[in-house]
């Protein structure tokens, strides 16, 4: 399948679409998950057109982990998570919903047992204040 | 909660302990799980000893998720996976079973809903033979 320019992270990506952003660098992009599976649920994408892993330039692999690993601890102190829960999906058959590849970070405060299915949407204030909070986090 | 030099991933970074091995370079060792949940079930670890993703050098990060991409890869084409699950585990809270970081790269051919929970041992046998089919797909 070829990488599709509408899809809404690219949108998110070009300013077409809004997001609720905690960080940003030359290479990455982080904002909260609207369907969050846990509070603080929060994305991480590379600003290279990457259907997934497999067509992911290898530095945009290693930036994006360098970022993952930043925000994860953010996450963790704004929402006191004892557990965080990193997951890629690759292709449908993992779970993959938005076809620009993100790396999922999840707080988790009970047991093993996970689905990662989108649900519904959050409360867009709710999100704009985690956002606040992981950022603040960031210092 | 300090790294414990005894964990199972440090004594096989030591050659203390076996393991099915598909890949290792300066930074990184890939080998199979063996209490697999598919079919291809493999594990990366960083050469540095951090029990989770927050103690871990940025570097070493960006070194394992570049072998990820590489072997996630490989294991795609070894067992024809239609999907690709990347998961890494960090606190016993989101079901982080050995304390060396790890990421997951598991085959994924139905559905979203997951379990990571360790069940049982494979056949050992058979581990050995997909660590072959992996490192013949690496080239």
């Amino acid at each position: 399948m070829a990488y599709d320019q509408n899809n809404i992270f690219a949108k998110i990506l070009r300013k077409e679409a809004p997001c609720f952003p905690v960080y940003e660098d030359d290479m990455t992009l982080a904002f909260m998950d609207v369907m969050p599976q846990a509070e603080g649920h929060t994305l991480v994408i590379p600003k290279f057109p990457a259907e997934n892993l497999f067509d992911l330039d290898p530095e945009y692999a290693g930036a994006m982990a360098k970022t993952t690993k930043k925000i994860a601890a953010a996450v963790k102190e704004a929402f006191a998570a004892p557990g965080i829960l990193i997951a890629q999906l690759n292709g449908a058959a993992a779970g993959q919903t938005v076809f620009h590849i993100h790396t999922h970070i999840i707080p988790r405060s009970q047991g093993i047992d996970l689905k990662l299915h989108a649900r519904e949407l959050a409360d867009f204030e709710e999100l704009k204040r985690h956002a606040e909070r992981i950022r603040k986090a960031l210092g």
